[in-house]
């Protein structure tokens, strides 16, 4: 069952646990109750509606409504209630992340239970031996899952800069990797879930990419995010992500995906079809 | 929106439209409405239940069950409501195809609306102007889909052969291929969908297999059941599939997966995301 454990961890929501919140009639994200209660007694931008919480249809325009939202965002770290802000801007979209209606620091995401695009590289080398999979150790001091096992890149898709262009760079961030080598990853699939977490809700979906790197290739961390690297078996991967915790959370789903898109797990597997649906879940789960 | 009218193609049941059946306290089908009314009429070994129809629970075993389904099957062919006995046992299961109950002759898997299995494979060749698909165009005198496209090879999973085994011999009856290279094929996914069909419900499984052919290999179909094999571009199979009927409703799905596998239908695709999910719902949609 082990497998389907790491699904589940990462799609413990349940149905009245958030209040839904709107941006121009659209649903964008959901918030904890307190929270909802909070924005609409503190913050003129939120008004009540039917459904939950609205960013007040007043601000009608991308620039008003970023706006609005870095406020209550530096509000709300002034309370503790968001950690920091972290300068870096995710769409708020109902739907794919180039219809954003506006952007809101990364750092409050999960608090506002917005949708949140990454992306995850698998780096694989073919050995006589068989597949390899490189493996990230995350650096001790990291803010999140310190010291837990990661994929060989791995990234947060800011708004507004492309999926290649990202890539590109994270790879060189990441893994010391060349462009070149950057931009023959391949995009294979996409892995959602929808998490109920510390801070808040977490519907992410990660874009992930294959890589088969040449033999002589090594990975090298150029922003320390990464204390080392690894090019283990593909085995030993699946064992770890079936028997340990070893890896970050999310992690294991990228990694499960590859393992199926391989043939590594196959559909002799007895919770094979779980697994993929799974893997896959339609983005909105019914609240 | 081409390529998600294929997946809503086959995912049009209506909650409402069909009457649960259950072997075992187990629901393993659905039935119309009018089928159900007359199976509790005329057949002793249905009977009705709080949810649905059941098959008699004095009949507590695999044989015992298999019997009266065949019984019920010969009735219906006499009554023109199947129309033939195929000799062919499909597992009747709550879970997967290790998990029969009893089985049912294939041709009237739909009328009962159980679970059916089935394995496609893709098979491609890499030339250096790009990826190539082999493509079937099935026999104008077949009874489902004459003249449509179909994937290399694909057939149902009949209850008590393995996966290897079946594989083999699909390959070997409908692409002349020799065992050794039929083994090397390797799972890559699995599509599934729940389809209303004149028949009555499919939600049917489809094991895909991704396997890369020698320049030199050339298919041949042995048992009549395909007219013709053309070796396309990639991006010409796509185009197929987003802009016309050509292929069988089903292979277009398995050829969906296998495009956005192999990074031809990418994130940059507006419908990704729902293409992704759509392939892979959970298997037991709310009726």
């Amino acid at each position: 069952m082990a497998f389907l454990d790491r699904i589940r961890a990462l799609n413990n929501h349940r149905p009245g646990e958030f209040v839904p919140w709107f941006v121009g009639g659209r649903r964008v994200g959901r918030l904890r109750p307190e929270l909802a209660a909070l924005l609409l007694r503190n913050r003129n931008a939120f008004v009540a509606c039917d459904a939950g919480v609205a960013l007040d249809p007043a601000l009608a325009d991308f620039a008003s409504r970023s706006a609005a939202l870095a406020e209550a965002v530096a509000a709300l770290v002034v309370e503790g209630r968001v950690s920091h802000v972290q300068g870096e801007s995710y769409p708020v979209t109902a739907g794919g992340r180039e219809e954003a209606l506006c952007v809101l620091d990364r750092a409050a995401a999960a608090q506002f239970g917005i949708r949140a695009f990454g992306q995850h590289l698998d780096g694989y080398v073919r050995r006589e031996d068989g597949l390899h999979l490189w493996i990230g150790r995350r650096s001790a001091d990291r803010l999140h899952w310190p010291g837990r096992l990661d994929n060989l890149v791995a990234g947060g898709l800011p708004h507004g800069i492309t999926l290649a262009d990202n890539l590109v760079k994270e790879c060189a961030e990441e893994a010391g990797m060349p462009a070149d080598l950057a931009r023959s990853a391949r995009p294979a699939s996409v892995v959602t879930y929808a998490q109920v977490a510390a801070q808040g809700f977490k519907p992410d979906v990660l874009y992930c990419y294959d890589l088969e790197l040449p033999a002589d290739f090594v990975p090298r961390c150029t922003d320390g995010e990464v204390e080392a690297f690894h090019l283990l078996p593909v085995g030993e991967v699946a064992r770890r992500v079936a028997d340990t915790e070893e890896f970050k959370p999310n992690c294991n789903l990228v990694v499960l995906d590859f393992l199926v898109r391989h043939g590594v797990v196959g559909p002799d597997h007895p919770e094979y079809l779980d697994i993929v649906s799974g893997l896959h879940p339609a983005l909105d789960p019914p609240m």
